[in-house]
């Protein structure tokens, strides 16, 4: 609708699913703010202009001091009316990154306990974790047995039809059908 | 960061990829006021508090008289320094939509034209269409040779943790792993 005035509507956030092989572990934090006792994935609000791969390696790192590089893209929520949004809405990326690092270095101020924990005993419910959280765990364990193909979204670096400006664009991986470029 | 302050970032944009299986064709239009004379899909920018299923419903609706269903969301564009958003960023979706009417009413005042074409006609580039119109293609005929279910992420209606909201949250499907919910 054209005439609608147009402004920014939705603030970003980003988390990072960060699994190691050896140990069949994932990255978790405790959220020292937060009124729920979950454990959930490090993560945090996108700057502006800032792509919400490199969110997910940023917010990762300075919550754990863990370095981790992106893969994909597995879920994006959409919620109106976020308590933490006055009142405008909310995109929140789950973003599947590979870990470059093990090491967990000091907690961020905002994050009262980290560690790497294992995927089956995360999942199976006696630790305490939101149903977003859930669900992605499920998406984890189908791509681990099926392969991540299934599951992922991958970012393709595009140029813009606007001179100078490029965009990343997401979307399942497809063979190459005979195109014109 | 928490530190950071807490603004909207974004604006949305959704467009819809309508496809009528009798003639294979795709539902595409043509901007009155754009510079570049492409053939793209009906969309436009969501109100504020609206789901981008159904902006794509409503946007397709206003600007061809066809009436559709959401089915999946087949990609998203995330874009900085947008032209139209005043500094700020954007995502834009395409969304897979069934057509429940076929008929094109009055085009709106925004569109020069609207009409149903072949998909292969429309993907063997001698019309015109930008890049990212040209991806969608790829994914939709790899959708139709393959099935979608290896391009679509589905919505899932869910609760929030948050007392009386809901948020949509869009992933790839997955089977039942034995959850504890």
């Amino acid at each position: 609708e054209d005439k609608t005035p147009r402004f920014a509507t939705h603030q970003v956030g980003v988390a990072g699913f960060v699994f190691r092989e050896d140990t069949q572990s994932v990255l978790v934090v405790k959220d020292r703010k937060s009124k729920f006792s979950y454990w959930k994935f490090a993560g945090g609000l996108s700057d502006l202009g800032e792509d919400i791969g490199d969110t997910a390696v940023r917010e990762v790192f300075e919550e754990t001091g863990v370095r981790t590089k992106f893969q994909s893209v597995m879920t994006v929520r959409q919620q109106h009316n976020q308590p933490g949004a006055f009142g405008r809405s909310d995109f929140f990326f789950v973003c599947r990154m590979k870990p470059l690092s093990y090491d967990i270095n000091a907690c961020s101020e905002e994050i009262s306990a980290c560690q790497w924990m294992n995927i089956q005993e995360l999942h199976e419910g006696s630790k305490s974790v939101a149903p977003i959280t859930r669900r992605i765990l499920n998406l984890a364990l189908y791509g681990l047995k099926e392969g991540f193909h299934n599951v992922d979204l991958y970012a393709e670096d595009m140029e813009s039809i606007y001179r100078g400006l490029r965009y990343k664009l997401y979307h399942r991986p497809y063979p190459h059908i005979a195109e014109s470029k």
